[in-house]
């Protein structure tokens, strides 16, 4: 069994932004990422939360991300907002970009955040959720170092690439928050079978050749498989065109691995788009068609809603904080010295 | 063997637009769905090309879709264009609003086209590949009767709901064109086999418990299976965010089937996005990106590029033509008396 101890979302936030400032992180850029940890940790996804604070004190260390980094906004046309994150951490050059980017949407009905040289963005949903809570739908995007081979190919040309949208919902709570990535399986579950030298799932993985692999580092070394084949190449592939191309950041193909100390900043990417359904459903039907979407999962039994298991945690964990594996804290703490 | 005739494209634009207009459709209504009707053929996508010319006019003349519409145009915001289809085909209101679509776009960087009480749009990425003309980004979301149940449950929420995006390229065609549904396998191929008396494979359709089936009529009165599971439902969730709430158009639960005459009109909607790469890369990155990821894929053996087989086709049928069955040509002669 995993010790645990039990610690308040403040708590979370300000030991992970000591360890940051500790770690060499200036404060403007500390705070935005130990706010989003905080957060990750209330909403139940521990893989992204705590656990990876040693991780970035590490890549602050080792020059992988810039702790001291002042990412620049540009607003090259009144619907575009450009961050240049300087491969500082994205979180920060997220913030930079976030008030102008909703100001905008609000304005004009729509609005995007373009987001070049940056670095692992954390759960990709945490930025959508935000956007929701502004009463705007937003979409996002954010590309990974190439991990999936095309279809009828073997070499990897796209990350295991999330998308995520969040839909705006009547009690500040977004009504629906989707956050997947387009492999069947996290790539972290693969390495996390490695290390315990345990098979894994025949369609997890694929080795160098194509063919389906059940050894971990097999897999590791060939391609991650799509989530539903051909489709789920065209869903990275997409997020690939969002969060690469079109921001001008680090394809997957050339990017730096986000894990280890090697190969310096990956500048890898995100894009945000920001809609006010208010302006686009101009009969005013937007808030009626999610409420009657919502009920037609809701009302049955045992049916998965996108977002309700990370909104029951956030709820519960505001007041009864979060279990925290006391290795992680151990960890944390050696950074503090 | 099937008996086809080799048709020019300029002969297929005909024949439809004649047909339409023999069925009651008004000549404004009919000329931009035998153009769409016409380059589909010529992509070589023949389910969605002539084959449906005799379901439009039948629609037509039931009053499941009003072929003497006026779609209406509003401009709520700047970057928003809304187009209400009037129950008319999805095809002309679509053209009511791509022009100043474009123009926003261009202008602001994003703008989007959002249409409500509209209709099959036919291929999707037909719309999308005219945004990649003009050089913008195009994404494209069309919703339709539901028929994919949320995880863990059995009742369908939403449609096999596609999205497609299409990515300009350098030589007047996309670089990249993806247009794919959330299900499995399109629900035409389980009507099909359903019509032919075969079984379906596993993995298809789902009977109303929402197990597996190999029973098409099963299949076809319980649920599609999404591509990849949950996360086909997470894609089919985002389009019917899209195509119907941020329009206000009706949801798949509620909306009339595509096929035969019953139900009237289906008020299903479209939502499009157009972004300029320019504004949006301000590093200029985006040819380059798009250049070498095309690359990355094509220099593999066997590798599937989306798209490349549309363009393969769309060449040959330039000068050569495209064989048309002669059963859809007869059908369609009856119409035209």
């Amino acid at each position: 069994m995993t010790e645990t101890r039990t610690l308040t979302l403040n708590e979370i936030e300000d030991l992970s932004f000591r360890a940051l400032v500790a770690a060499g992180t200036s404060p403007e850029n500390a705070r935005p990422l130990a706010v989003a940890t905080a957060a990750t940790e209330a909403d139940g996804v521990a893989s992204h939360g705590l656990a990876y604070i040693p991780i970035y004190c590490e890549h602050v260390q080792c020059g992988k991300v810039d702790g001291l980094a002042k990412p620049v906004m540009t607003r090259p046309k009144s619907g575009v907002v450009t961050v240049d994150a300087a491969t500082g951490f994205a979180h920060s050059a997220i913030d930079l970009g976030y008030e102008t980017l909703i100001t905008a949407a609000r304005e004009q009905g729509v609005a995007v955040l373009s987001i070049c040289n940056s670095y692992n963005c954390g759960v990709l949903g945490y930025h959508t959720y935000r956007l929701a809570q502004a009463g705007l739908v937003g979409l996002g995007f954010t590309n990974a170092p190439a991990s999936i081979a095309p279809s009828g190919g073997a070499k990897p040309v796209v990350g295991t690439n999330p998308f995520s949208v969040a839909v705006p919902g009547t009690d500040g709570q977004p009504a629906l928050l989707i956050d997947q990535s387009a492999s069947t399986i996290a790539k972290s579950e693969v390495m996390k079978h490695a290390r315990e030298g345990r098979p894994i799932p025949v369609g997890w993985a694929l080795d160098s050749e194509g063919n389906p692999t059940t050894d971990p580092n097999v897999g590791l070394k060939g391609s991650m498989a799509p989530s539903g084949g051909y489709k789920g190449v065209g869903v990275a592939l997409l997020t690939e065109v969002m969060a690469a191309a079109l921001t001008g950041a680090t394809l997957g193909i050339n990017a730096s691995p986000f894990s280890g100390t090697a190969g310096g900043p990956p500048k890898t990417g995100q894009f945000f788009i920001a809609i006010d359904p208010v302006a686009t459903s101009s009969s005013g039907g937007f808030a009626q068609g999610i409420e009657e979407l919502v009920d037609a999962i809701r009302s049955q039994d045992d049916a998965h809603l996108p977002g309700d298991g990370r909104r029951a945690k956030r709820v519960a964990s505001a007041t009864q904080g979060v279990a925290v594996n006391i290795a992680t804290l151990e960890k944390i703490e050696a950074i503090l010295g």
